[in-house]
């Protein structure tokens, strides 16, 4: 693949693939962002005005979109309209070269503008072409409007977060959207691996409704052996007790025993002896059945201590214990800096990539987000349509 | 590869990859799980006794475990007890052939059985060899008992999950688990992707806790921009509204107004004009900054009638909006059913594959999880130590 606007980046497994992004806010941004971690060249296309629309939102830093920079670090940009020819020539010239095509229209844009997968793969058949959506390219839904909020409402995750007598409750994150941007790269990398076999493209139709319900785990079961939906039960494990948040003196932690054992451990360590023998805690059963109960005899003591003191005795104990950190914590966390999960990036802290292949640079220093069409001029030389094709 | 323990399947990008599975629990399966959906052979190596745990965990449906389930579809099962050197010699062999190796064991526990990366690629250079685990192989936290609800309390993503005036909250499914699934198979995925060019394996090194931060989003933002951890929001949307979830006489629905125009053309559809001309309601930062306020004025509007009046008036009138569904409503929802999102494996119901890719079948009913060694037999004829090589 060409390169003659080379950007400093990791090498990675796809450092010979050239990525043409028409994806734009999350769900797309993000799985590109993988791809450009792994290796791949990736050059997004924006369109005239303010290009991508998150460049408009905050929370900034000095003067950078952090919803931007975040998905969109070791990118090109170039500004493109697609509805004018000689934008689009320039445009179909970078499908000619390239190995992957991904956009996150509502379905039927890309159809619209002459550009599905139907038409791109006329020039260039060993294309893979990836679309991410809220609901999918099919079913009755498809057109339905599509924000995260929307999918995680609609897909039952909502419902299973929160507690019994507190309201259906968002995840704190936009994880439908996540969820779509991982899972499209997934499929992206095997329609690339077989097309090693095959040489030929292909087309992944990924769906942000469709990733959230592949996360529903427990309800979906719940659902399937009652044919009832969950109920929601807040912070605590549905049959492991103890496993739950607890307070102490000062902040919340949690406890995760999974057995008897670990319950007496538990016990042991934190001076409370009679509860071993307590009618009501002898199993886990029963434990489970009297959670409220026994959450309030814990709670007795872990109340008479500052978080630091539990965490370090009860972990002493063998038993599993952790802070519950919020992200100033977890964000500078020793582990986060050893995983090389804290990088930066244009000058700008951000999570790293999560996917540590052995044999490939993991910098913790990486090129930032583009300005809106800072490629523009460099890509338009690179695919310029050749004079004589122009005069045709 | 062999295959004289030959399984219905769906045909996929990965047909010719052998996976020898050594994963329990959620995580690893979870990936390996999308394996076999694209089509790869996923021999599940389990322990003498009960197997893995899961087949003990509920809930149950007809005496299948469906957390064993819902993880395990289409796999094969065999018994080998690793610290046995006849049914090592069996393992050896299926490593000798295998394309991937998956473990999700405690960092350390394949080192003292013989079996690290190190150890296996002098048998199988090729080898793509993926570790799952709770903070890594690396760094002063890589031995500390993870289970989901301890990566989701230190990961942060617990404190941006609930309302301001409640507790941190965790996400209402194991989603440090699945992501951490999700990015092994990615990891796997470029890994054989690169093979093909370089002809040498690689080791995959992926944790619950990375794959949370990567998913923090605003929260990683705010702390970035601000130094400080955000606080809770509960279910609206931090600078955008009306973007939140809303009552009506029956049920709870969610309406995501993006801008001025969309929330006049709400007002307009439900019949509260002076809304848009409110001194307080503006803009959309005046109506953020107001958002409780207008939050009330619109549930004395929507309380007087039930959601699927509100859903359908809204949608109308093209802003959007969605019903909160349960899991129950979500697994069947039209979109899903649609989508083959609620398939049948082994006489269950479960979700589907989220990786939709052109080419390949996406059967609704497709092969169960395997009874424990049901594969036994089969598999120990087909990596059988040659009794020439048994002799030497």
């Amino acid at each position: 693949m060409s390169s003659s606007v080379k950007t400093e980046k990791a090498s990675g497994p796809f450092s010979n693939i050239l990525v043409i992004d028409l994806t734009h806010v999350l769900n797309g941004p993000f799985g590109t962002t993988i791809l450009s971690d792994l290796g791949a060249r990736v050059i997004k296309i924006e369109p005239p005005g303010h290009g991508d629309d998150t460049r408009t939102y905050g929370p900034f830093y000095k003067d950078q979109s952090l919803y931007f920079s975040f998905v969109n670090r070791g990118k090109e940009s170039i500004v493109l309209n697609l509805k004018d020819e000689a934008d689009k020539a320039i445009f179909l010239n970078m499908v000619r070269e390239a190995d992957v095509l991904t956009e996150n229209f509502r379905p039927g844009t890309m159809k619209h503008l002459g550009l599905s997968y139907d038409d791109l793969i006329k020039i260039n058949p060993r294309l893979v072409y990836a679309s991410s959506s809220g609901f999918g390219q099919t079913g009755p839904f498809a057109a339905y409007p599509a924000y995260d909020t929307i999918v995680q409402a609609m897909s039952g995750i909502m419902s299973m977060t929160g507690f019994p007598d507190g309201p259906a409750t968002r995840v704190g994150t936009s994880m439908s959207d996540l969820c779509a941007g991982v899972f499209m790269f997934c499929g992206i990398a095997s329609a690339l691996y077989a097309r090693e076999k095959t040489g030929q493209g292909a087309y992944v139709d990924v769906a942000m409704f469709d990733s959230t319900l592949a996360f529903l785990e427990h309800g979906f079961m719940e659902y399937v052996a009652t044919g009832k939906p969950l109920h929601r039960i807040g912070n605590r494990h549905p049959f492991m007790t103890p496993f739950d948040v607890f307070q102490s003196a000062d902040k919340d932690f949690v406890i995760c025993c999974g057995n008897d054992h670990l319950f007496a451990e538990l016990c042991k360590a934190i001076g409370r002896l009679e509860l071993i023998t307590d009618a009501r805690f002898l199993s886990n059963q029963s434990r489970t059945e009297n959670n409220a109960a026994l959450k309030s005899e814990l709670e007795a003591t872990f109340k008479t201590q500052p978080a630091a003191h539990w965490l370090k005795t009860i972990h002493d104990a063998g038993v599993p214990v952790g802070p519950v950190l919020n992200v100033a914590e977890a964000a500078v966390h020793p582990q986060t800096v050893a995983r090389n999960m804290l990088i930066e990036a244009g000058g700008v802290r951000m999570p790293g990539n999560p996917v540590k292949i052995s044999g490939y640079e993991d910098p913790p220093v990486r090129t930032g987000a583009p300005t809106l069409n800072q490629h523009g001029d460099a890509l338009r030389r690179e695919f310029a349509v050749p004079a004589k094709a122009a005069a045709e």
